[in-house]
């Protein structure tokens, strides 16, 4: 009792000596991120630069012409911002190419044949048909349906209507668990002799763009064509073709050509005391080909230009070097990541600290973090600094995909920004994604919740 | 110190006794706050209800022949919604025209002669030139600034250039900071002379849509023409007109017709326990004459509607009486406020406590409070009920301007809804704020928080 009571004690003067200290450590850290934030908010470039990304670039998947266009942006981009260090660093992506012409419709077959063209678009990485292809429409609701009717998919088109849960507050939850129709519905129909399938976007959207994404093919199955529908297009499956006859007339022209060479764009301020320690902060650089790629992710690769800006506008010295990456080919192979990870490893290098932003330019409410409980107690003890801008959680959950191979290489603790995610499935992947629905404040905010997190990390390590 | 030792124990047992009761009681909450959410986001109305009272009935300032058209929809949803009883309630509110024709032009008075028409609007309660006025301009920072140059206003427009402050994370304290320059601008010139007035839009917007809002003159002086000019036109004038001899041609058309009257409208649902003590939840269903009204407040009045449905819906019988308040008036008189309140005290009710939506409808942060350190304790014991559907804060900091006068006549415990604010103003008494301006889940979002906030009220009382 007595050991405890004057270790207790004990503890409460090493407190007593300590708090003040802290608390000037925290005044200053205050004073200084408020100054990030000034420095953001009154001559923040971010919106301007995305406004160059989307308008004049624009759509830039892997392979694509515009995707080099964008590499050479970036590059002399981080030049004029003033990095100590740009380079770039090449992988093999893989090359899907949509083609042209792609179209669906849905037919009545009844004495009207009434016809409706389908706002429709080819899933990434899906091969196309090449020529109309039209077959009786078989609807069904999700996965646990198509195994109890897999003896009526033979020669028929399959559509599935699995659809977001609107009851997940965060839906980024319902991505997750529906994710699979998209990635997944056209091997699992053609398991059972399905011609093509047709799935509802993977949104709550109130209007009718299709949205894309990747898929896979099982090798195992044929290879058939694969196509996105919009919600309002889904809303009229649902809604109507649970019975009578239906067909499916749908050509899509998508083909996957060999592997080609992207690159990451990588630019470096240099750490003061610990160069070879590095801290990443990035976003990808690659968007699907139908939209502009504003929030996905045009504003994780402007925030990430935006804290390089801000570092360099303020005179801030880094004491770990730190890494504005760009990462290539994130929609449809992730070698990007893949690649900046393994570079890594081959060089040695030791990874401290790695931050995404790839869930849209949308306000901040917080991050997630790959890391130890122990860990995540120490980030957390600055939650009082970043609430003034916005974030009010520091949680576990995971970084993001583009981090995520560093952890793997190296066990190195991730962190991803979590803006608000309400609208960010309207324009998911969809011709909706313009520049036109980023907010400039917003997109400046997560920039700042994003310096500040760095210039605490870089500071007191994790 | 043995007396605080017993103390100390009774109080931790009281605790150990009280704690089982305290979580199991949260626990039911918890469960009931998600069955209110999961109504709303699957059944909610509310965003169609908006689509109605956007488009098909569209702006509606008070005294204009659409307000009475959104009293009428909105007495006839409060039936259909299932209220246990709905009255109107009559009051006089301004009459404000703003009449047609209204237009205005800046001229480089050099060999060029350039003229630049000017996206404007005029300031709500401002009086007409009805004739086209031309005069030099004199361009000023703000009322300081004013006031050292007052000797060169006379017969001059003045234009006023004091802008948000970019830094303030909430746009809103931006907001009350700049006000003053739409509400007083045109008195404070016409005191020293000056013919009219034109200020910057009380925005951050990155467009050039034209900003309206009340403003009120000081009757000691003449009542000159104000208008509000768009951002990029404001952007302008700071960047060109500060040297130079430019003038500036407007003509405005707005009127002052006698008071009409315009109805509050009131829906109840009758409390079981206490039906002579209220609880108001409301929004106001006026709405500047030159926009939808989306966001200002068509969103507070489908989210005062939605909660009722979802009540009905879930057959929820509260305690004390609910009542689902649409005010008049609010933007340019206040005067609906004034008489639920007015009429309150003649009625000797008993208010128990009042929250108001009239931020927008965007995603939820938190509630504000004009209540007691102590009362606010109590409440914010309740923040992990909220915390899952996005409300981060409970603090003071006021309720809103329709509930404000319950709390000058009863003292009432106020809450004002407050959303996330980086969007609000650019669209705020601006024809860009439209339907397609809000997004659904945050609408619903909205909805699901202050449903829940008045459930918490209702059981456990303030």
């Amino acid at each position: 009792m007595v050991d405890i009571f004057i270790f207790s004690h004990m503890k409460k003067l090493l407190l007593l000596i300590l708090l003040p200290i802290l608390a000037k450590s925290q005044q200053n850290d205050s004073v200084f991120i408020k100054k990030i934030s000034d420095e953001i908010l009154r001559n923040g470039q971010a919106y301007q630069l995305l406004h160059h990304l989307t308008k004049n670039i624009g759509g830039r998947l892997a392979g694509s012409p515009q995707y080099n266009q964008a590499v050479q942006w970036s590059f002399e981009t981080f030049k004029k911002l003033g990095s100590d260090n740009v380079f770039l660093q090449d992988c093999l992506v893989p090359h899907w190419v949509r083609g042209s012409g792609d179209a669906a419709f849905l037919i009545k077959k009844d004495e009207t044949n009434t016809k409706k063209q389908l706002s429709m678009v080819a899933i990434g990485n899906s091969l196309g048909s090449q020529k109309a292809i039209t077959a009786p429409l078989l609807y069904i609701e999700n996965f646990d349906e198509l195994e109890k009717r897999k003896d009526e998919v033979k020669g028929k088109i399959v559509y599935f209507n699995a659809g977001f849960d609107p009851t997940n507050i965060r839906t980024f939850k319902s991505y997750s668990e529906s994710g699979m129709y998209r990635t997944t519905s056209a091997s699992r129909a053609a398991k059972y002799g399905a011609v093509g399938v047709v799935i509802r976007s993977l949104s709550e959207a109130t209007d009718n763009y299709p949205h894309t994404g990747a898929m896979r093919y099982n090798d195992s199955f044929p290879k058939i064509p694969a196509i996105c529908v919009g919600i309002e297009d889904a809303d009229y499956f649902a809604a109507n073709t649970k019975t009578g006859n239906w067909v499916i007339s749908m050509k899509t022209h998508g083909k996957m050509l060999p592997d080609t060479i992207n690159q990451n764009v990588i630019a470096e301020l240099k750490g003061t005391d610990f160069p070879n320690e590095y801290i990443t902060v990035g976003g990808h650089l690659d968007s699907w080909d139908i939209c502009e790629g504003a929030h996905d992710d045009g504003a994780g690769v402007v925030q990430t230009m935006e804290i390089l800006r801000a570092f360099k506008a303020l005179g801030y010295q880094p004491k770990h070097t730190i890494r504005f990456v760009l990462f290539a080919n994130e929609e449809n192979g992730l070698r990007g990541a893949l690649k900046y990870a393994d570079a890594a490893k081959e060089n040695n290098e030791k990874h401290i600290f790695a931050l995404e932003s790839d869930a849209g330019g949308f306000t901040p409410r917080g991050f997630s973090f790959s890391i130890s409980q122990e860990k995540l107690s120490t980030i957390q003890s600055w939650l009082n600094l970043l609430k003034p801008y916005g974030t009010e959680f520091l949680e576990l959950g995971g970084g993001g995909a583009d981090v995520g191979p560093l952890y793997r290489n190296f066990k190195t603790p991730l962190a991803g920004f979590i803006p608000d995610s309400q609208r960010y499935f309207d324009i998911h992947h969809a011709p909706s994604d313009t520049f036109e629905k980023v907010n400039k404040r917003e997109l400046l905010l997560g920039a700042i919740n994003m310096a500040a997190l760095i210039y605490l990390v870089d500071k007191y390590g994790i």
